[in-house]
């Protein structure tokens, strides 16, 4: 037996028990008569104390030789500690060693293993197992675990069953591009890793289990963006005879339970919003309510006042920015400079101080009075002391621009607290997207999503305007979950191919499995799936869900610990009848 | 909202209210005057009844066009039953229908949606929607998350941590062969899908997670035998600090708890037998010890009476089956035939009756007198009316082939009762086996295995003989689980590849970042896999996996509902710098 105790476990209680721990060494402090080691395990910190009075003197030269990360087991009795330190669990106690063994020594570690560590990014993703030893990431992988039994066990109580979804499914053209597997007992073929199980969790309802979810990973071969990662996990879940509502409501339960539970966060009923308010209001599909700054359009107000950049423009529309009235020239043009980057992509910006004095000075004191600006800050809902922000152009860019200097601003401002918690349902999402590379509509969710029935007349005449059963959950800006109702007859479904444009020979290729299983009494299901990287990392009250995954993957998808992906031989390649080019 | 309850709700409490149910149509019976519809759904079986003095004419007619399939959604008032059912939990019960509605037709299904169905194996496969449907394949899904749920409830509780493990990851020669996936952002390269966590849990280790456990898919590209899968899912566990003592009676824990909580058994400690006991004994290292047949070896006392065939032979080896003295000469004569089986591979068998009347009778008597063959029964532990059964050769081969009559026979006999479990542990497992085809030692369990300390100076004179801290759990005569310490210093695990054959720059090359986090201080751990497909198949009393797997692939590896794996079109192979090789 290795230890009779954990290093977090041992207090007052415990003086004069003999015990036995085993853990790494964290530090040694030598004073020559006393050597104090803090031993530390997964269950936290407990110093032992070597002391040349009580200690045999080969001990003591053994002790002082005890390097950082050394695995160590030691024996001995449990004292009071003379020094107590209260910021510690064990802070009460000492073990005086009665006996010690080195379990393994350990070279010094490429980066110090404490909370703030002085390691870069790349050094402690190669040295990973050595990062896991930080309590930070250690307790992010935790709170991972925590979050999903908490998960687990509401939808299990719910009435969910979790049913395991085949990994080596099928390649399909649309959406992501798939990850696939080539098969060496069928010569030739391929299988592709799922990017979520969604054909799948359908036929699940089809096949009568009513209630489905499944933690689950999935796969998609994009380019990554920060932040990214080619494997990810997601909740996936999906009912039986539901509307939109009993799916919003359950989910709904979900997330109140998991921000009670874990965050000790109570919250009332989420908001609602529609996709088209949303964009109206945030430019933003996914919208972080936790502060105002809300759009005001100002067209009607800014037009025609000859102003020419604005009279040509779709679209006028404004923010106000809390207490940012006293923004000097250097920083209103830093802002300015921000806005014209090319990752944002506007041309300039306007800008008008509502000053604590009630006057107002703006960039355009030229074209308009300081009524006209005292309607925009009305409009905007300024208050003195606020800086108010005006972009322009045509509709679409514009709200995206000026959704992100929103996001900027709040971000700088300190107005985005990760320990505010402020979920809001996106709904009547469009059904399809126009995709000006391909020149056709695209799903904006996927092909398997049911327009409004009262929207379906339009698909017609004016695809771009009908609405989806679809919806997201979004929480402080991002989106943690997505979901739609589900067609589930055929005949819709090879209408929706159609739209897509797969020719029927295409749809039943790919997804005839699914449009046959609708012949045979599909009943009308929804679902919807949460990001569970993104959704522990927001409970977690961090950005990065790197922080959040044991063994995540750089952005270029590889994985720089164990060195993948790397070469394959050739035997190996031919036993699956594959060469590579150039 | 689709309904007020479910189909298996309903009680005579209920009678009287109005209630919404959906579900679909089992089972129709039309009287004229009266109609009778069995709707279902998970829940459950609910009867709704139309009648003509109480139902409009309309609805009277659509009631009866209900084809079998169809998904309804009706409204009616519970009323009593007048025959009740006592089979069904709703039997006290009735609906009389007010309104419904056809949600969805159904085309007649290819198989009949019953507990026993018409149905053949392919057949359901494709259809793998409608035969979940079925009650007794529905009972499977759920049994399945029931026992995931317990599994991780109880490991959680205990301190362990699930930890998601990268499915991305290096493929590595040893062992049995890995699929493959091309990474289209590092030109050809290729990930591997991992045939279990094994060396990211022994980095959790090395990382401090102390406990750790997951329920994870992996992969294995080989040969399918029949009930292999080439995805199959683990239960996958590793702890730090532990000796092999440790980690028996914490999964000694985890299987009793099952045992208890789903099927009610409570079993006491589990016995142990070593691997060298287990082959001497069963002739196999998972011996199902449900019943006896024991196997009694027999050289002394068969050798060097003048039969020739035993005389040569390496091992002479018997069995007494209990009650079979009366088996017919044709009986018996069928037994050899199956000995001779070219999967068996005897090339004979001797037999001793041993009758009810004490005396014997043998296919050997001119060789053996009464008194021999009373020695044989002492040894077999024969009773009169057994059949004592003897097979002889290398030992090796003969002791696999009297294993493989034993559950034969055991099978014939119904002495393998699926309602009691018998776990076993078989501990001691050599570290190594020669393998004739390449002409070395490979790893039994797997490279990262430890050997016995008291073995160690074996491995430079006689490797066969070193044992290993390794054991598995056996239960009926399957192993559901298997592990072992592990190695924790670089110089143990730089000796074991340098054993099995490796070079040292194909050891660092692919297993360099273990051997270097064993240089940070390692602590010794080690660990267990439970395959959970068969462990939930045995727990559900079935003996094929594919019954509690939604979606299982055919043996060729094929899902041939959605028709994977497939042809991928040259863009696609374009785009991975791969090419299809004849």
């Amino acid at each position: 037996m290795y230890r009779s105790h954990t290093c977090g476990e041992l207090r007052a209680d415990h003086i004069n028990k003999e015990v036995a721990l085993s853990g790494w060494v964290q530090k040694t402090r030598n004073k020559g008569f006393m050597i104090w080691v803090d031993l530390r395990d997964r269950y936290g910190m407990t110093q032992l104390i070597f002391d040349e009075e009580r200690t045999s003197s080969e001990m003591m030269e053994k002790a002082a030789q005890l390097g950082r990360e050394f695995v160590i087991q030691v024996t001995g009795k449990v004292i009071e500690r003379e020094s107590k330190n209260p910021q510690l669990a064990t802070g009460d106690i000492e073990i005086l060693v009665s006996e010690f063994k080195i379990l393994n020594a350990s070279l010094t570690p490429p980066f110090t293993i404490e909370n703030e560590t002085d390691g870069g990014e790349e050094l402690r993703m190669k040295y990973r197992y050595l990062d896991i030893r930080r309590n930070p990431v250690k307790e992010n992988l935790m709170f991972r675990h925590k979050v999903g039994m908490k998960v687990r066990n509401y939808l299990s109580e719910e009435g969910f069953i979790e049913v395991e979804t085949p990994y080596l499914i099928k390649s399909t053209p649309e959406g992501a591009r798939d990850f696939v597997v080539p098969s060496r007992m069928n010569e030739g073929q391929f299988y592709a890793l799922p990017q979520s199980p969604q054909t799948f969790k359908q036929l699940l309802m089809v096949g009568g289990m009513d209630k489905y979810f499944q933690i689950v990973k999935c796969f998609r071969d994009e380019d990554l963006r920060a932040d990214r990662q080619p494997e990810f996990t997601q909740i996936d879940c999906e009912m039986a005879f539901v509307e939109q509502e009993d799916i919003l409501n359950i989910f709904e339960g979900l997330t109140r339970h998991l921000l009670k539970e874990i965050k000790g966060v109570e919250i009332g009923d989420f908001p609602r919003m529609t996709y088209a308010d949303a964009m109206k209001k945030y430019g933003n599909d996914k919208p972080d309510i936790r502060f105002g700054m809300e759009f005001a359009e100002l067209n009607d107000l800014a037009k025609n006042k000859g102003f020419n950049v604005f009279d040509q423009q779709e679209l006028i529309v404004g923010i106000a920015v809390p207490g940012a009235a006293s923004y000097t020239r250097k920083q209103i043009d830093k802002l300015i400079e921000w806005v014209k980057r090319p990752q944002v992509g506007a041309n300039g910006m306007v800008w008008a101080k509502y000053n604590d004095d009630g006057t107002l000075k703006s960039s355009v004191d030229k074209f308009y009075s300081e009524e006209d600006l005292q309607a925009w800050a009305k409009e905007t809902g300024a208050n003195p002391g606020d800086l108010i922000l005006v972009m322009s152009g045509d509709a679409n860019s514009t709200r995206a621009q000026l959704s992100a200097l929103r996001m900027h601003l709040a971000t700088e401002l300190g107005l985005r607290n990760a320990k505010e918690f402020a979920p809001l349902w996106v709904v009547d999402f469009p059904l399809l997207e126009w995709d000006e590379d391909t020149n056709r509509y695209h799903a904006m969710h996927h092909p398997f999503t049911s327009p409004k029935p009262e929207d379906i007349a339009l698909l017609a005449t004016e695809p771009g305007k009908v609405r989806a059963n679809a919806y997201d959950l979004v929480m402080n800006g991002n989106e943690i979950g997505g979901g739609s109702i589900r067609i589930h007859d055929k005949e819709t479904q090879a209408m929706m191919f159609d739209y897509l444009g797969f020719t029927p020979e295409e749809a039943k290729a790919q997804f005839g499995f699914l449009m046959d299983a609708f012949q045979f009494g599909a009943p009308p299901h929804g679902g919807i799936a949460f990001g569970f990287d993104r959704l522990v990392s927001i409970l977690g009250g961090h950005e990065t869900i790197r922080d959040y995954i044991a063994f995540p993957k750089n952005n270029s998808g590889r994985d720089i610990m164990i060195d993948a992906p790397s070469k394959l031989d050739n035997a190996q390649l031919g036993e699956l009848h594959l060469k590579v080019t150039e």
